[in-house]
């Protein structure tokens, strides 16, 4: 069988472009798209064609795959709520799910290409979205069915994806401590790598702008997004010369992780400083204080990142598009407006 | 290939019999077991063999079985933190984890015989053990690998089992309850399906016998293990004439439930009436009253149905074994001695 690669080199294109003329992506020149589409014909190339013979090879399966090892997942309550709307989905339309166990970005490609070559699953789902993500590109080079929870960090056009809107919720927290009368406010958690922490981080910076706040990187601490470093965020925090008074954390166990350390050097949640972060985990209505975060909306993100993936499994000539999950403040009692005395 | 059912046929016994003679049972007669291997070797039937070149055509991929579906188990920590357990050692060794997502006992028996004939997985993980299961019935009969996270409830010594005992620690908590002063003492939670509900029940019920308390029907709330009915049982308890002062449940989040209902009712725990539960989940080390619970080494349970299960694939001359994972009573703040005004 032709594959996009072939196609891309005999019309002198990348793999990428091939992909988008696919797509018709407004991006690519139309004599650029009748030129590749030329090259389709005379090598027999029908993506659609091929993606529907892979589809007939049944194996009513799909690959979840995580951003890192199944076994670090597992220990933040975010992906089993994402993993039960995949089921929910799942289950309803028989499809049984295979998960990726694997630790490094190598790991997970490889079980990927696997997934694809040996006909294990009929489509997969990343749950999570890179700057630059190989695995992503292997997957629309072979016209392979997926979806992705998170936002593209290229090729939006051609890809479904399931997402938040991440700008506007973070500028809209950090809008919520800006109210408080808080001015220096840290950003903790995430790595630059996944487009989440990127489209995060703009939103804080938009609204600091907005209140007319400068943006000061040493107030930034991003790392890995799954927990384990809450006492460090709080050790690096502590030695800043002039410390914050709010803090917008990207993972909930990361926030909880951090009211314990400060908790340790005698600073109190939501007294001395407030906090703000995301997931809405169950843990977070019970906890002491109950933690202000965001719902993101985590079973519907699985549920519908499930569904769309089944309907471009059994209709390969479904159109990608962007689907935006609602999410919202839900308003507890870590954060206290600024008292100036407090710190 | 001949299967086990013929052998069977041919020699005039029950499949499980065959099971059991290839299993060496002490439960078998000499004479059976002579006349089962003679029509096994006339037949050319060679379990291991059959079970090594099934292992030939490696998909490196391990079927994990959950009691109900995947969707219901993730609203439970117990089910993410026995798959970190699992992906563990699916990772160190390179497999990849199939999830069942059924909800009926029909539906998750199909979705084994799709992976057992389909060729889709190595071995089986069964998260669970019930008093009549023809999935088991129907593994053991196929001699293909597979772990039981459970005791199974029977062919106990022809198959590989991870279980905490039960019955001890059971008999521990309900003892630690006895000492505190209380004699009416409840039993929530679980399904008389599972052989934990009933190796459970049998532990309570020796700590009472022991200290000469008389068993009351009437105290025993059994149903479906994971939550959802904490309300309905603290509804059931507040109707019995003679209410109990203390509470053994199943499960955590089965007793947090329980717990908010209580306080919907104005009764305190523990001053008005203690709880103790299993699981232990990090929920329970927050919540308030932290909650006294017995730690039944979740992971552990899930890594070591792994490490046996991926030994029996890689070499089926294993012998069966069961292995007790030890379990710890974590005493907290929600249990307190009787005060007999309480009430």
């Amino acid at each position: 069988m032709v594959t996009i690669k072939e196609v891309a080199k005999e019309a002198k294109v990348a793999p990428s472009t091939v992909s988008r003329v696919i797509a018709d992506s407004p991006r690519i020149s139309e004599k650029t798209k009748q030129r590749v589409k030329e090259v389709m014909e005379r090598l027999g190339y029908y993506p659609n064609l091929q993606a529907r013979s892979l589809a007939a090879k049944s194996t009513r399966t799909i690959g979840v795959i995580m951003p890192a090892s199944a076994e670090k997942a597992f220990q933040n309550p975010f992906f089993p709520e994402v993993l039960r709307g995949i089921s929910r989905q799942a289950h309803a339309t028989k499809y049984g799910i295979y998960l990726s166990t694997g630790t490094t970005q190598d790991e997970i490609h490889e079980e990927v290409v696997s997934m694809v070559m040996g006909r294990r699953v009929d489509g997969i789902i990343l749950l999570y979205s890179r700057t630059t993500d190989r695995t992503m590109e292997y997957l629309m080079e072979n016209g392979f069915p997926f979806t992705v929870v998170g936002r593209p960090y290229r090729n939006k056009n051609s890809i479904t994806y399931i997402d938040n809107d991440n700008v506007g919720i973070t500028k809209q927290m950090t809008e919520y401590l800006l109210n408080l009368g808080h001015t220096e406010i840290a950003f903790v958690g995430g790595n630059r790598d996944f487009v989440v922490t990127i489209d995060r981080l703009k939103g804080y910076r938009e609204a600091l702008a907005e209140a007319g706040i400068s943006y000061r990187e040493q107030y930034i601490f991003t790392n890995d997004m799954v927990s384990g470093n809450g006492k460090d965020a709080v050790k690096a925090l502590m030695e800043l010369p002039s410390r914050p008074t709010a803090i917008v954390t990207l993972d909930d166990l990361l926030a909880h992780e951090m009211i314990g350390s400060f908790e340790v050097c005698n600073i109190r949640v939501p007294e001395d400083i407030s906090i703000v972060s995301f997931n809405n985990l169950s843990l977070s209505e019970h906890s002491n204080p109950p933690l202000t975060s965001i719902d993101i909306g985590t079973f519907n993100l699985g549920y519908q990142a499930t569904q769309y993936l089944i309907e471009k499994i059994e209709d390969p000539e479904t159109e990608p598009k962007g689907v935006i999950i609602p999410a919202e403040l839900i308003e507890r009692k870590s954060c206290a407006p600024l008292i100036l005395t407090a710190l």
